[in-house]
Protein backbone atom coordinates (compact mmCIF):
# COMPACT_ATOMS: atom_id res chain seq x y z
CA UNK A 1 0.00 0.00 0.00
CA UNK A 2 1.28 3.40 -1.02
CA UNK A 3 2.05 5.74 2.05
CA UNK A 4 -0.32 8.63 1.70
CA UNK A 5 0.90 11.87 2.21
CA UNK A 6 -0.59 14.46 4.62
CA UNK A 7 -1.85 17.20 2.50
CA UNK A 8 -3.15 14.69 -0.43
CA UNK A 9 -5.54 13.58 2.77
CA UNK A 10 -6.61 16.70 3.40
CA UNK A 11 -7.03 17.58 0.01
CA UNK A 12 -9.32 14.40 -0.43
CA UNK A 13 -11.53 15.50 2.44
CA UNK A 14 -12.26 19.09 0.97
CA UNK A 15 -13.00 17.96 -2.27
CA UNK A 16 -15.63 15.28 -0.88
CA UNK A 17 -17.14 17.65 0.90
CA UNK A 18 -17.09 19.98 -2.23
CA UNK A 19 -18.31 17.84 -4.84
CA UNK A 20 -19.22 14.59 -3.10
CA UNK A 21 -17.86 11.17 -3.98
CA UNK A 22 -20.09 10.89 -7.44
CA UNK A 23 -18.93 13.80 -9.04
CA UNK A 24 -15.33 13.81 -7.87
CA UNK A 25 -12.75 13.48 -10.27
CA UNK A 26 -8.94 13.31 -9.69
CA UNK A 27 -8.43 16.53 -11.08
CA UNK A 28 -10.51 18.45 -8.06
CA UNK A 29 -8.56 16.72 -5.58
CA UNK A 30 -5.23 17.98 -7.67
CA UNK A 31 -6.77 21.18 -7.74
CA UNK A 32 -7.35 21.25 -3.88
CA UNK A 33 -3.99 19.92 -3.54
CA UNK A 34 -2.08 22.04 -5.06
CA UNK A 35 -0.67 20.08 -7.71
CA UNK A 36 -0.54 18.72 -10.68
CA UNK A 37 -3.19 15.81 -12.14
CA UNK A 38 0.34 14.02 -12.83
CA UNK A 39 1.90 14.14 -9.33
CA UNK A 40 -1.59 12.85 -7.93
CA UNK A 41 -1.50 10.25 -10.76
CA UNK A 42 2.41 9.04 -9.65
CA UNK A 43 0.99 9.03 -5.53
CA UNK A 44 -2.28 7.00 -6.91
CA UNK A 45 -2.95 5.25 -10.11
CA UNK A 46 -6.84 6.14 -9.88
CA UNK A 47 -9.62 7.82 -8.01
CA UNK A 48 -10.52 4.00 -6.55
CA UNK A 49 -6.78 3.51 -5.14
CA UNK A 50 -6.94 6.87 -3.57
CA UNK A 51 -10.24 6.75 -2.07
CA UNK A 52 -8.97 3.42 -0.48
CA UNK A 53 -5.96 5.14 1.14
CA UNK A 54 -8.35 7.75 2.13
CA UNK A 55 -10.09 5.54 3.71
CA UNK A 56 -7.28 4.03 5.25
CA UNK A 57 -6.85 7.42 6.69
CA UNK A 58 -9.91 8.36 8.00
CA UNK A 59 -10.04 4.64 10.14
CA UNK A 60 -6.44 5.60 11.79
CA UNK A 61 -7.96 9.40 12.70
CA UNK A 62 -11.37 7.20 13.72
CA UNK A 63 -9.66 4.48 15.63
CA UNK A 64 -7.43 7.74 17.41
CA UNK A 65 -10.13 9.54 18.44
CA UNK A 66 -13.13 7.09 19.26
CA UNK A 67 -9.94 4.98 21.34
CA UNK A 68 -10.67 1.31 22.43
CA UNK A 69 -11.77 -0.06 25.63
CA UNK A 70 -9.43 -0.44 28.33
CA UNK A 71 -10.46 -3.08 31.25
CA UNK A 72 -8.71 -1.00 34.37
CA UNK A 73 -11.62 2.06 33.27
CA UNK A 74 -15.07 2.00 34.49
CA UNK A 75 -17.36 0.15 31.76
CA UNK A 76 -20.31 2.02 31.99
CA UNK A 77 -18.10 5.43 31.71
CA UNK A 78 -16.55 4.07 28.99
CA UNK A 79 -19.18 2.77 26.76
CA UNK A 80 -21.18 6.10 27.04
CA UNK A 81 -18.41 7.72 26.06
CA UNK A 82 -17.35 5.74 23.20
CA UNK A 83 -20.63 5.68 22.06
CA UNK A 84 -21.03 9.69 22.17
CA UNK A 85 -18.14 9.89 20.09
CA UNK A 86 -19.01 7.70 17.35
CA UNK A 87 -22.15 9.81 17.12
CA UNK A 88 -20.55 12.88 16.93
CA UNK A 89 -17.91 13.31 14.71
CA UNK A 90 -15.95 16.55 14.97
CA UNK A 91 -15.36 19.44 12.39
CA UNK A 92 -18.70 20.46 12.59
CA UNK A 93 -18.79 23.15 9.80
CA UNK A 94 -18.28 20.15 7.20
CA UNK A 95 -19.63 17.47 9.08
CA UNK A 96 -23.30 17.35 6.68
CA UNK A 97 -21.11 17.07 3.68
CA UNK A 98 -19.09 15.00 4.90
CA UNK A 99 -21.14 12.54 6.11
CA UNK A 100 -23.17 13.01 2.41
CA UNK A 101 -19.79 11.78 0.89
CA UNK A 102 -19.54 8.77 2.95
CA UNK A 103 -23.21 7.61 2.65
CA UNK A 104 -21.77 7.50 -1.52
CA UNK A 105 -19.33 5.76 -0.63
CA UNK A 106 -21.38 3.14 1.66
CA UNK A 107 -23.69 2.95 -1.36
CA UNK A 108 -20.47 1.76 -3.55
CA UNK A 109 -19.89 -1.10 -1.11
CA UNK A 110 -21.85 -3.85 -2.82
CA UNK A 111 -20.34 -3.32 -5.17
CA UNK A 112 -16.47 -2.83 -4.30
CA UNK A 113 -14.79 -5.71 -2.48
CA UNK A 114 -12.01 -3.02 -1.13
CA UNK A 115 -14.41 -0.65 0.13
CA UNK A 116 -16.35 -3.23 1.58
CA UNK A 117 -13.49 -4.29 3.26
CA UNK A 118 -12.33 -0.76 4.70
CA UNK A 119 -16.17 0.33 6.01
CA UNK A 120 -15.98 -3.66 7.37
CA UNK A 121 -13.07 -2.59 9.81
CA UNK A 122 -14.74 0.33 11.08
CA UNK A 123 -17.72 -1.60 12.32
CA UNK A 124 -15.05 -4.65 13.53
CA UNK A 125 -13.79 -1.64 15.84
CA UNK A 126 -17.09 -0.27 17.10
CA UNK A 127 -18.22 -3.90 17.84
CA UNK A 128 -15.01 -5.37 19.72
CA UNK A 129 -14.88 -2.04 22.05
CA UNK A 130 -18.69 -2.17 22.48
CA UNK A 131 -18.92 -6.01 23.17
CA UNK A 132 -15.78 -5.23 25.49
CA UNK A 133 -17.40 -3.00 27.83
CA UNK A 134 -20.88 -4.89 27.86
CA UNK A 135 -18.79 -8.29 28.81
CA UNK A 136 -16.70 -5.88 31.30
CA UNK A 137 -20.10 -4.12 32.90
CA UNK A 138 -21.98 -7.90 33.14
CA UNK A 139 -18.99 -9.21 35.03
CA UNK A 140 -18.82 -6.55 37.36
CA UNK A 141 -22.45 -6.87 38.06
CA UNK A 142 -23.11 -2.80 36.88
CA UNK A 143 -25.02 -4.50 33.61
CA UNK A 144 -27.67 -7.03 34.21
CA UNK A 145 -26.64 -10.84 33.42
CA UNK A 146 -28.84 -11.15 30.46
CA UNK A 147 -27.16 -8.14 28.69
CA UNK A 148 -25.69 -9.73 25.79
CA UNK A 149 -23.00 -8.07 23.83
CA UNK A 150 -23.42 -8.94 20.32
CA UNK A 151 -26.88 -7.50 20.39
CA UNK A 152 -25.64 -3.84 22.09
CA UNK A 153 -23.25 -4.15 19.49
CA UNK A 154 -25.82 -4.49 16.55
CA UNK A 155 -27.70 -2.12 18.40
CA UNK A 156 -25.13 0.79 18.49
CA UNK A 157 -24.21 -0.01 14.57
CA UNK A 158 -27.73 0.36 14.03
CA UNK A 159 -27.93 3.75 15.70
CA UNK A 160 -24.78 5.16 14.00
CA UNK A 161 -26.13 4.57 10.43
CA UNK A 162 -29.30 5.88 11.14
CA UNK A 163 -28.13 8.80 12.53
CA UNK A 164 -25.90 9.41 9.74
CA UNK A 165 -28.39 8.90 7.69
CA UNK A 166 -30.91 11.01 9.43
CA UNK A 167 -28.27 14.03 9.46
CA UNK A 168 -27.72 14.14 5.72
CA UNK A 169 -31.41 13.64 4.73
CA UNK A 170 -33.01 15.77 7.41
CA UNK A 171 -30.13 17.51 9.18
CA UNK A 172 -31.20 15.80 12.65
CA UNK A 173 -29.40 16.69 15.12
CA UNK A 174 -26.93 13.73 16.15
CA UNK A 175 -28.12 14.43 19.58
CA UNK A 176 -31.26 12.72 19.74
CA UNK A 177 -29.54 9.28 19.17
CA UNK A 178 -27.35 9.83 21.66
CA UNK A 179 -30.47 9.95 24.29
CA UNK A 180 -32.43 7.15 22.41
CA UNK A 181 -28.92 5.15 23.82
CA UNK A 182 -28.53 6.71 27.00
CA UNK A 183 -32.43 5.25 27.61
CA UNK A 184 -31.76 2.04 26.24
CA UNK A 185 -28.40 1.81 28.56
CA UNK A 186 -30.22 2.58 31.78
CA UNK A 187 -33.46 0.44 30.44
CA UNK A 188 -32.08 -2.42 29.40
CA UNK A 189 -28.21 -2.61 30.18
CA UNK A 190 -28.11 -1.47 33.94
CA UNK A 191 -28.73 -3.90 37.01
CA UNK A 192 -30.04 -1.49 39.09
CA UNK A 193 -32.53 0.67 36.80
CA UNK A 194 -30.51 3.23 38.18
CA UNK A 195 -31.08 6.74 36.07
CA UNK A 196 -28.94 8.93 36.11
CA UNK A 197 -29.55 12.68 36.87
CA UNK B 1 -46.68 15.90 -12.52
CA UNK B 2 -46.95 13.95 -15.96
CA UNK B 3 -48.86 10.75 -15.14
CA UNK B 4 -45.91 8.04 -14.78
CA UNK B 5 -47.00 4.75 -16.67
CA UNK B 6 -46.95 1.57 -14.99
CA UNK B 7 -44.39 0.03 -16.86
CA UNK B 8 -41.84 2.88 -16.84
CA UNK B 9 -41.90 2.25 -13.43
CA UNK B 10 -40.93 -1.01 -13.30
CA UNK B 11 -38.33 -0.70 -15.80
CA UNK B 12 -37.12 2.16 -13.56
CA UNK B 13 -37.36 -0.09 -10.10
CA UNK B 14 -35.16 -3.05 -12.30
CA UNK B 15 -32.66 -0.23 -13.85
CA UNK B 16 -31.64 0.93 -10.55
CA UNK B 17 -31.36 -2.93 -9.12
CA UNK B 18 -28.51 -3.55 -12.12
CA UNK B 19 -26.94 -0.11 -12.47
CA UNK B 20 -27.59 1.70 -9.00
CA UNK B 21 -28.13 5.72 -9.40
CA UNK B 22 -25.06 7.15 -10.41
CA UNK B 23 -24.32 5.12 -13.12
CA UNK B 24 -27.97 4.89 -14.27
CA UNK B 25 -28.77 6.57 -17.38
CA UNK B 26 -32.32 7.25 -19.91
CA UNK B 27 -30.57 4.32 -22.14
CA UNK B 28 -30.71 2.09 -19.31
CA UNK B 29 -34.39 2.62 -18.36
CA UNK B 30 -35.49 2.50 -22.23
CA UNK B 31 -34.34 -0.52 -22.70
CA UNK B 32 -35.39 -2.39 -19.70
CA UNK B 33 -38.39 -0.79 -20.73
CA UNK B 34 -38.32 -2.05 -24.40
CA UNK B 35 -39.06 1.35 -25.30
CA UNK B 36 -36.89 4.22 -27.72
CA UNK B 37 -35.18 6.37 -25.97
CA UNK B 38 -37.04 9.15 -27.88
CA UNK B 39 -40.08 7.76 -26.21
CA UNK B 40 -38.69 7.70 -22.39
CA UNK B 41 -37.91 11.41 -23.27
CA UNK B 42 -41.56 12.12 -24.51
CA UNK B 43 -42.58 11.57 -21.28
CA UNK B 44 -39.99 12.51 -18.53
CA UNK B 45 -37.56 15.47 -19.94
CA UNK B 46 -34.72 14.09 -17.85
CA UNK B 47 -33.34 11.48 -15.60
CA UNK B 48 -33.88 13.76 -12.38
CA UNK B 49 -37.57 14.54 -13.78
CA UNK B 50 -38.08 10.37 -14.10
CA UNK B 51 -36.47 10.00 -10.72
CA UNK B 52 -38.82 12.28 -9.05
CA UNK B 53 -41.94 10.62 -10.52
CA UNK B 54 -40.40 7.34 -9.63
CA UNK B 55 -40.35 8.80 -5.80
CA UNK B 56 -43.63 9.83 -6.30
CA UNK B 57 -44.96 5.46 -7.44
CA UNK B 58 -43.19 4.45 -4.93
CA UNK B 59 -44.39 6.82 -2.19
CA UNK B 60 -48.10 5.60 -3.19
CA UNK B 61 -46.80 1.97 -3.19
CA UNK B 62 -45.28 2.84 0.32
CA UNK B 63 -47.99 4.13 1.97
CA UNK B 64 -50.45 1.46 0.63
CA UNK B 65 -48.27 -0.96 2.56
CA UNK B 66 -47.92 0.25 5.47
CA UNK B 67 -50.97 1.77 6.05
CA UNK B 68 -52.13 4.57 8.07
CA UNK B 69 -53.05 4.62 11.82
CA UNK B 70 -56.46 3.76 12.68
CA UNK B 71 -58.12 5.29 15.50
CA UNK B 72 -60.39 2.85 16.53
CA UNK B 73 -57.89 -0.27 16.42
CA UNK B 74 -55.20 -1.51 19.17
CA UNK B 75 -52.64 1.17 19.28
CA UNK B 76 -49.75 -1.29 20.17
CA UNK B 77 -50.68 -3.63 18.00
CA UNK B 78 -50.71 -1.03 14.99
CA UNK B 79 -47.41 0.93 16.19
CA UNK B 80 -45.58 -2.64 16.41
CA UNK B 81 -46.99 -3.96 13.12
CA UNK B 82 -46.78 -0.53 11.16
CA UNK B 83 -42.70 -0.46 12.51
CA UNK B 84 -42.41 -3.96 11.65
CA UNK B 85 -43.69 -3.29 8.08
CA UNK B 86 -41.47 -0.19 7.34
CA UNK B 87 -38.40 -2.32 8.66
CA UNK B 88 -39.04 -4.93 6.55
CA UNK B 89 -39.43 -3.93 2.67
CA UNK B 90 -41.33 -6.07 0.24
CA UNK B 91 -39.72 -8.25 -2.45
CA UNK B 92 -36.58 -9.99 -1.11
CA UNK B 93 -34.56 -10.90 -4.05
CA UNK B 94 -34.14 -7.37 -4.94
CA UNK B 95 -33.90 -5.56 -1.53
CA UNK B 96 -30.49 -5.46 -1.25
CA UNK B 97 -29.85 -4.02 -4.67
CA UNK B 98 -32.88 -1.27 -4.54
CA UNK B 99 -31.83 -0.35 -1.16
CA UNK B 100 -28.36 0.33 -1.83
CA UNK B 101 -29.72 2.75 -4.83
CA UNK B 102 -32.14 4.44 -2.77
CA UNK B 103 -28.71 5.46 -0.06
CA UNK B 104 -27.26 6.61 -3.00
CA UNK B 105 -30.50 8.70 -3.99
CA UNK B 106 -30.42 10.00 -0.10
CA UNK B 107 -26.87 11.14 -0.79
CA UNK B 108 -28.27 13.38 -3.36
CA UNK B 109 -30.84 14.94 -1.12
CA UNK B 110 -28.67 17.74 0.24
CA UNK B 111 -27.90 19.02 -3.51
CA UNK B 112 -31.59 18.93 -4.66
CA UNK B 113 -34.77 20.35 -3.01
CA UNK B 114 -36.97 18.10 -4.98
CA UNK B 115 -35.36 14.92 -3.72
CA UNK B 116 -35.52 15.90 -0.56
CA UNK B 117 -38.89 16.75 -0.51
CA UNK B 118 -39.88 13.46 -1.77
CA UNK B 119 -38.09 11.97 0.67
CA UNK B 120 -39.00 13.95 3.13
CA UNK B 121 -42.75 12.97 1.98
CA UNK B 122 -41.87 9.12 3.66
CA UNK B 123 -40.68 10.62 6.56
CA UNK B 124 -43.71 12.95 7.61
CA UNK B 125 -46.26 9.69 6.71
CA UNK B 126 -43.85 7.53 9.52
CA UNK B 127 -43.71 10.40 11.85
CA UNK B 128 -47.40 10.95 11.75
CA UNK B 129 -48.69 7.95 12.14
CA UNK B 130 -46.28 6.58 14.84
CA UNK B 131 -47.00 9.72 16.92
CA UNK B 132 -50.66 8.83 16.46
CA UNK B 133 -50.17 5.38 17.73
CA UNK B 134 -48.08 6.44 20.60
CA UNK B 135 -50.64 9.00 21.60
CA UNK B 136 -53.63 7.20 21.48
CA UNK B 137 -51.55 4.49 23.35
CA UNK B 138 -50.78 6.64 26.41
CA UNK B 139 -54.75 7.97 26.32
CA UNK B 140 -55.71 4.56 26.74
CA UNK B 141 -53.31 3.85 29.35
CA UNK B 142 -51.64 1.54 27.63
CA UNK B 143 -48.60 3.53 27.14
CA UNK B 144 -46.88 5.11 30.26
CA UNK B 145 -47.49 8.79 30.44
CA UNK B 146 -44.57 10.19 30.02
CA UNK B 147 -44.28 8.19 26.13
CA UNK B 148 -42.97 11.10 24.29
CA UNK B 149 -44.84 10.71 20.83
CA UNK B 150 -42.55 12.97 18.79
CA UNK B 151 -39.23 11.05 20.16
CA UNK B 152 -40.74 7.83 19.50
CA UNK B 153 -41.08 8.99 16.35
CA UNK B 154 -37.47 9.97 15.66
CA UNK B 155 -36.44 6.50 17.27
CA UNK B 156 -37.93 5.04 14.88
CA UNK B 157 -37.07 7.17 11.44
CA UNK B 158 -33.14 6.31 12.97
CA UNK B 159 -33.72 2.58 13.12
CA UNK B 160 -35.06 2.51 10.02
CA UNK B 161 -32.24 4.42 8.03
CA UNK B 162 -29.72 2.51 10.32
CA UNK B 163 -31.41 -0.87 9.81
CA UNK B 164 -31.33 0.11 5.70
CA UNK B 165 -27.91 1.10 5.85
CA UNK B 166 -26.52 -1.79 7.84
CA UNK B 167 -28.22 -3.98 5.37
CA UNK B 168 -26.63 -2.17 2.15
CA UNK B 169 -23.25 -1.99 3.58
CA UNK B 170 -22.99 -5.63 6.30
CA UNK B 171 -26.31 -7.68 4.57
CA UNK B 172 -27.45 -7.40 8.24
CA UNK B 173 -30.77 -8.76 9.13
CA UNK B 174 -33.68 -6.13 9.03
CA UNK B 175 -35.06 -8.68 12.19
CA UNK B 176 -32.45 -7.19 14.58
CA UNK B 177 -33.68 -3.97 13.76
CA UNK B 178 -37.27 -5.13 14.64
CA UNK B 179 -36.04 -7.15 17.64
CA UNK B 180 -34.65 -3.57 19.08
CA UNK B 181 -37.92 -1.84 18.35
CA UNK B 182 -39.77 -4.74 20.01
CA UNK B 183 -37.67 -4.04 23.10
CA UNK B 184 -37.43 -0.58 23.31
CA UNK B 185 -41.28 -0.84 23.69
CA UNK B 186 -41.36 -3.51 26.04
CA UNK B 187 -38.96 -1.25 28.46
CA UNK B 188 -39.59 2.02 27.53
CA UNK B 189 -43.41 2.35 26.39
CA UNK B 190 -45.77 0.00 27.78
CA UNK B 191 -47.03 1.33 31.19
CA UNK B 192 -47.02 -2.23 32.93
CA UNK B 193 -43.98 -3.69 31.59
CA UNK B 194 -45.32 -6.50 30.52
CA UNK B 195 -42.69 -8.87 28.54
CA UNK B 196 -44.82 -10.12 25.35
CA UNK B 197 -44.30 -14.14 25.10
Amino acid sequence: MSEPSEDIMEATFRALCEHGYAALTMRDIAAEADRSKASLHYHYESKQGLMLAFLDHLFEHFTDRVGSFDPAGDPDAQLRAFVDEILHPPGEDTTREFRTALLEIKAQAPYDEAFRERLTAFDEHIRENVRAAVAAGVDRGVYRDDADPDAVARFVLTLADGAQSRHVVAGADPDDAMAVFESYVESRLLADREVSA
